[in-house]
């Protein structure tokens, strides 16, 4: 989710790296630096803020090297600030790594480190990798950081650089993009193309688990073992606009197809066997006795996340939430006090109305957890707890990667609150957790069925309405797909819970009216084909989405979408997948604007 | 809210009587009597359930008296029954007496008639008219009435026929409407002109205050006191249909224009200088201190009056509510026990969803308050408690009576659960209750400017969606205004907490999109401003709502309604009742079947 470029060539690197962490620079993120090997040894450059910052770091009288690597940082192990942009390096500055990704087990490395000596002065994930380097080497670069590979858990894509082999960059991936260009006597390396596109076209798109060592005089891809592998290279056809959009026609496109990525990331280091770990979250079971009640307060999707997260704390600790629109929650006068606890989403971190309530919530006495995707927002600054989500930048206003990864951190905070009070035994934690494992595998094996969704955005193309319907955490889903194609396609999507339907809103569905009927929960599926039914009686035409190996649904409806099964609480990631796709393909069909829809600003901005 | 109609003449009574009451039948009433007078004396007939019923009860030899009174019941004090249904007499039965609406010191009057040694055989407040009648008659009944009509307190419009007397009928009204038709050689009486169209269009429209003595040879109309009063007579031109509706086009509009009754109806004998008195509701201080927690549960508008209730709960008697719908509530599992309170709201107290949700939260040990318009419903027969609103039978499937009657038992019980628990002093409970008391003449403020709701009907007519908006209560309040509007016009409207558009919603809004904004909260009422801005800036239509003598949201707005000036916790049962006319005449405009929506049921069957 962080940017990196590496260069190798004839050329005066710096300029080269600067230029290409430009590319990336849409995306917004929070620091930026570069190192460079001379005859000095390594130099590094730092800066908080945009590449600007960094430029005049580096100022007029840079270093003439031809070889290093840069990097931009989308926080996520410790806040943005010079000391913990990378590069990094290890005690004697003898080697720098920049790295996307986070690594897993890096606290007990860290302890380990620590206990030989190494002194750390950040406090990233990164910093490990570069210590490690040091510790492992023995006179062989590649050797060393095949050690490190063996021993890290986690997703990464890393390169190191060393004075002690200069002209050589060893870089490595796993569940994290890395390109290798191949230009005319220089290389490079980078996390997205669009850093290199200037320069080459003609690439290596690294697999999982490959390593490379760059140098002037070629490249060598290896496995994490060493074994040589063959490559293809490939001839990159995107222009400038396409390659920052990784290829997709729109962000949210791609955002959507980063979701696997994205969920795999938020439980990283979070999940044992039985047992869920929260760094950042330090509820003492004396405490939790102490909290009477829970909100969770949010605008937009991120409140439609806490519609989901109310279901799964009541039902797995007990413990009654009430879901609340920040803007509305401020104002209400809610009965909080220190018996509270106050759970605020926002992937931003800086939305005004949620951040408003949070110190509305603190002014009482409650305690405040974050679910936020952006480390040193001011909401993950001023709550007592933060559960990041490690979506990476969202570019595209209307959330997707955002939502579910928020859809994961309320599973994590509701097994961990069902932990520390003891309201679900071990061994059911460990069902729910092994459940939640296959769901980035799932969401691809959705991702894989895109063209059905493509073709079902058909029946919706030339509507002006539709409604979303559905029971229970099927109904909370429904209001995010509502909302997605209002937001992109402009068409007047409403959700409703499909019980309550018959209750007056039924007047308005026609033949014209296409319905999408979420039918996942088990416990209500018979309840939800009976309202299925009474829209069916109205000649409305209904689509239906339930698990793979139901064969019941398709008697009700005109056509089902099947997602994976898994447990009713975790459907809810799945089932938006499909409704993401629809409204996105919806929008394109109708010639909206799919990434800036009109009227709607995204609450991140660049700084 | 009964039905009542009398004979004096020439011809049968019976068959005239029974004729008149099936005539109101529509309404679906409870139970059904005819009394008459002949040489044996006074002879009463009485059945629950339809007019068949009754026919079949009186059989084919009945009584050929040619004097007689009839009425058909919509039960408010004491559960449907032959005994509770009218005509109820005195000790001896020398008088019998129809009465439609409420008396409102009945419990009193009732406790000092059996002191003197009167025996009652019913639970209505009706049979202590008969039995005062008794108490005050010295040889001149009306004379006797006269007498009556000054100690009783409350809404009533009755008739007594009398064996002492006889030949003569003495009719009066207060707060609830009565004719006189003028036959040749005979007359009538009747609380709805649809029940003597057949036979008469020469009419006398009694008005509050006034009294009538009917015999054969003619009518003598005075005010309470006696003093003669000139009328003029009316000639009706309604035809069957029109009569139905008491003149109106529709039954919703009738409806809508019967709230200033039906709300009058709702607080009589509850409310005192500075307390509340809910005889059906029975909650001691010991027992709400074991209560913690308040769900309302409720469907389509009776939940919207749910969302009112839950602020109103909240902020006087400081016990935090969560609303829910009633198909959502019973599956998901609440967190119910004796220590929760479940209210639930249903217009006809049959609601498939409220009750098994009423019968879940029972069994799992709550303590339930009913709030229905039925008495005898299920839902009222099944809760612990009840507060009955006192609306009469609602025909249109767009509830709107019944919404602002649920909307004051909301109130009502808010200032009890207070009261009982001592969070809000006597004084303040005296300031609400004041204000309580303007509404309906506040609400009759409003009907009589309806023409000008009907010329702002024109914008919403040409569109296909709308958006309501408001904070806190102002939300609520447009959630079922966006009802009104889906359910009789088939625009698709939509509400949405002011504050939250922005945060997606709003791409939908355009210049074709009227948005009717509703700003009365006062502590909200600058945010509110703010947010109409954003959408105005989208150049979108926007109608204003808010309190005469405000003169600043005439600035942000294309155009502003009015209502009088009240509470913020009161305000919904006022804003509602533009939004209930907007609704009505777009409608209209639009040719649709304003009291039968297409696709809906009224909940509320005639048995």
């Amino acid at each position: 989710m962080c940017g990196i470029v590496g260069y190798v060539g004839k050329q005066t690197a710096i300029p080269i790296l600067v230029e290409g962490l430009k590319k990336l620079e849409y995306r917004g993120y929070d620091s930026a630096g570069v190192a460079v090997l001379d005859a000095q040894g390594i130099s590094v450059s730092k800066s908080v803020g945009k590449l600007a910052a960094l430029e005049k770091e580096i100022g007029e009288n840079y270093s003439q090297s031809c070889i290093g690597i840069g990097h931009t940082r989308w926080a996520t192990h410790g806040r943005p600030s010079q000391v913990n942009a990378h590069p990094h390096g290890d005690c004697g500055l003898d080697f720098a790594v920049v790295h996307n990704g986070i690594i897993e087990n890096y606290l007990e490395l860290k302890d380990q480190l620590i206990e030989k000596g190494h002194s750390f002065v950040s406090e990233t994930d990164t910093e490990v990798l570069a210590h490690l380097v040091e510790d492992f080497y023995q006179g062989d670069l590649e050797a060393a950081v095949r050690q490190v590979l063996a021993i890290i858990r986690g997703s990464f894509a890393m390169v190191v650089l060393s004075r002690k082999e200069p002209g050589k960059l060893v870089a490595a991936r796993k569940d994290s993009p890395m390109v290798v260009g191949l230009g005319t006597g220089e290389f490079f390396v980078a996390s997205d193309i669009t850093a290199i596109l200037n320069h080459t076209r003609q690439v290596y798109i690294l697999d999982d688990g490959e390593m490379v060592v760059i140098q002037e005089t070629g490249v060598k891809i290896t496995d994490f073992a060493g074994n040589p592998r063959v490559k293809e290279v490939m001839h990159v056809k995107w222009d400038a606009v396409a390659a920052e959009k990784g290829g997709y026609e729109h962000f949210m496109l791609k955002e959507i197809h980063e979701q696997p990525r994205a969920l795999r990331d938020t439980m990283l280091g979070r999940l044992e066997e039985e047992k869920v770990v929260l760094q950042e979250v330090d509820l003492t079971s004396d405490e939790l006795a102490q909290i009477h009640k829970v909100y969770i307060v949010a605008c937009g999707t991120a409140w439609h996340a806490g519609l989901v997260g109310k279901t799964l704390i009541e039902r797995w600790a007990h413990l009654p939430v009430e879901v609340d629109i920040a803007s509305e929650f401020r104002y209400r006068s809610p009965l909080i006090d220190e018996h509270t606890l106050v759970v605020v989403v926002s992937q931003s971190g800086e939305t005004a109305d949620t951040l408003a309530a949070l110190r509305e919530a603190k002014n009482r006495g409650a305690r405040v957890i974050a679910i936020t995707n952006v480390v040193g927002s001011t909401v993950s600054r001023e709550a007592h707890d933060v559960i990041f989500t490690w979506a990476g930048p969202e570019i595209a206003v209307a959330s997707t990667k955002a939502y579910t990864t928020q859809l994961e951190g309320m599973v994590l905070l509701g097994l961990y609150l069902a932990q520390v009070k003891g309201t679900l035994p071990a061994n059911k934690i460990g069902e729910i957790i092994q459940g939640l494992k296959n769901i980035p595998a799932q969401v691809q094996e959705i991702l894989d069925q895109e063209s059905s969704i493509r073709e079902l955005a058909k029946s919706f193309v030339g509507v002006e309405d539709a409604f979303f319907l559905g029971r229970s955490l099927d109904w909370a889903v429904a209001m995010e797909g509502a909302l997605k194609m209002k937001e992109i396609s402009y068409i007047h999507a409403e959700a409703y819970a499909a019980g309550e339907l018959k209750h007056g809103t039924l007047a308005l569905v026609t033949e014209q009216t296409p319905v999408l009927a979420l039918a996942t929960q088990r416990e209500v599926f018979d309840k939800t084909v009976s309202n299925i039914k009474e829209v069916k009686a109205r000649d409305a035409k209904v689509f239906g989405m339930t698990y793979k190996g139901n064969t019941s649904l398709a008697k009700a409806v005109d056509q089902v979408i099947y997602i994976p099964e898994t447990r009713d609480e975790l459907a809810p990631i799945l089932t938006v997948i499909p409704l993401q796709l629809l409204a996105y393909y919806v929008s394109v069909a109708r010639g909206c604007d799919v990434d800036k829809p009109r009227n709607l600003a995204k609450s991140v901005t660049v700084e």
